[in-house]
């Protein structure tokens, strides 16, 4: 829902923005538990409602009676939708057809992830521009459904569009999570541990290293390095049976998915829970190869890791009584898992710079604000 | 979710076989109780199912223990996506900002009506290319929200991308349906009569009199006639009333609504109900505004009514004890309804031109093979 890595910073600082125009000054409803503003909307089937129009809803037999029972024992909707366009989220010449297709899944699946859900049924629709070779699409459907069994996603709609612009993929996936362990956004504490499943850096430093052939490293790299990023960058992993194991567990307060940035998205997270937030930026898993490739291009790997995006791991906040068990929990799904730091009561005033609503622990101890934000504006101001 | 009526031949051919080679081979489910091929997929958020992956699903605790319960008495979701590209599905100089909004979640709207269901939640997904006046979207917005807000649909999600290409937009609209009321494409049975809600012609009429300035009419039109054509072309009404009230009654055995063309998606029905199909052309409700067009331009106004597209009415087969309480049903909410035809044994060979699944009764009463094509076919014939 908030996949703007790769666009330019108008359209980063505007997603938002466009979207608050689009929903802004709808009223609440029932059958809507989490709108816009998380990885994924939250939606009650069976909730009674009556229309605006007047017109009478479709009858329910079954609709509940007991409002407590419906507050706690019915699983939600959720839905979310993310597009991925040829040149702009993916390369045609840097991935193959079956990456693409795998990863316009993937990028959903990771929102789903994110709330602990469980992925259910996907709806595909395509842009296909005159020039565009058809046979490809072999290719992205069997990187598609490659992902979508794995994920136990069922293809159940779509739509084909000719286009005078790019190849382009809109997918939307829908899911459903237990309404009392799903995790969104809100609910963060200060004191809470700031969990990260997965690790950071691989997905930018990919497009540095194959996306950018104007741009030479100082020094080559290595295959083993490029086929590193190359994978993080082209065939992200969704990590739902991590989501999924914390949702169940009850250790988690807030949560998403690292797609913009891990200080973007750290942002998203304090500013739905009301908190700020301390990163130790020594303890952050940054991918070797993401640091091979910055150091062969003269970059510092912590600015791939803090506002790279594209990696799709996992940000959580854990209650302090269940760190240990967070962490081990994700590592024996063979996944790295990583504490890497806090959340703190969020400064009164954000107007100066000690008082930032993120801050960065840098190893030699001294604490320096934090932007929230995501890796274009990295490269704007360079 | 097959709205291809204003691409051409070509992609009209190739999208049926490109969501089926998209879908095709999917294991059935317990949870897809409707897939690919009908005006929107039917699913079902509580059903049993066991991962492929091995995972375990998220635990549903009133996940009902009645599999006769389950049967009649959950509502279905229903989920269908369609997208609307400048200059194929709009015309940024014919329609305003407004009208394109209402016209990308009609469509969608449609969908469900056809299925008999009520919408709910909408997610819209943004295709925005540099030069797009984003001041433009407010009035987008405005569009989308004024129906969104008549249809009783919220917008609970979205997405906004950057592209090289030409404005779009892509909205999945989800809703819901009595599971033992919904109207799918299969069920029509010989016999049946062919109840048509609303009027035909209109759409198309639209496109050659405000969307083709390079052919000109025979005979200058008045502005009356191409207000009302312009209205069906850009801003077409959903029939969401009729569509539910429809599906309450019991009475019609299959349906969908009218976007490819009256010929296209009357062959989209007699497939999927196994049945073929007369039409009577004297029967044909055609608008007005549209025999006008026709007439200034010197073309069949049966044309525009047959193959036309873009008119987002209802088609339904009717038991043949319910026809005249169906037609006064819809009558009823002020909107016309007519019996244009019958369904009929499916020939046992579609060889002969008279063994024909759809056939045209001519006002002479000659019957003609009728081919299940739309617009496109047509003008490429020219």
């Amino acid at each position: 829902m908030e996949n703007v890595k790769d666009s330019d910073q108008a359209e980063q600082r505007s997603e938002f923005a466009l979207i608050a125009r689009l929903t802004g000054g709808l009223e609440s409803r029932p059958d809507v538990t989490l709108g816009v503003g998380d990885d994924a909307a939250a939606l009650d089937l069976y909730a009674d409602r009556v229309h605006q129009s007047g017109a009478a809803p479709v009858a329910l037999p079954d609709s509940p009676g007991s409002a407590a029972k419906a507050d706690t024992q019915r699983p939600l909707l959720l839905a979310t939708c993310d597009a991925q366009v040829a040149g702009r989220h993916f390369l045609l010449d840097v991935s193959t057809p079956e990456e693409i297709g795998h990863k316009a899944l993937a990028v959903n699946l990771s929102d789903i992830a994110a709330m602990g859900g469980e992925p259910l049924w996907a709806l595909v629709s395509l842009f296909i521009p005159p020039s565009f070779d058809i046979a490809l699409l072999d290719g992205v459907y069997a990187g598609m459904r490659a992902l979508a069994r794995q994920a136990g996603v069922a293809i159940v709609g779509g739509n084909v569009s000719s286009t005078s612009g790019p190849f382009a993929l809109d997918i939307t996936l829908l899911g459903r999570v237990a309404r009392d362990r799903m995790i969104t956004r809100a609910g963060g504490r200060p004191g809470d541990a700031l969990l990260l499943v997965g690790e950071v850096g691989a997905g930018i430093a990919g497009l540095l290293a194959l996306g950018t052939p104007d741009v030479k490293p100082l020094v080559p790299l290595d295959a083993e390095t490029l086929a590193a990023v190359r994978r993080a960058m082209v065939a992200p992993t969704p990590h739902l049976a991590e989501g999924r194991a914390l949702a169940a567990s009850g250790l988690v307060t807030a949560g998403l998915d690292v797609s913009d940035g891990l200080a973007a998205d750290l942002g998203h997270l304090c500013d739905r829970s009301g908190v700020g937030a301390v990163i130790e930026a020594a303890a952050l898993p940054i991918a070797s190869a993401a640091r091979r490739v910055a150091n062969a291009y003269g970059r510092d790997p912590l600015d791939f890791a803090l506002y790279g995006g594209d990696d799709y791991g996992l940000l959580c906040s854990v209650r302090p009584n269940g760190v240990q068990q967070a962490v081990e929990l994700v590592r024996q799904l063979g996944t790295p898992a990583h504490i890497i730091g806090k959340l703190i009561e969020r400064p009164a005033s954000e107007r100066t710079e000690t008082a930032s609503t993120l801050r960065l622990e840098q190893p030699d101890g001294a604490l320096v604000p934090l932007a929230a934000r995501g890796w274009d504006h990295l490269r704007n101001g360079k």
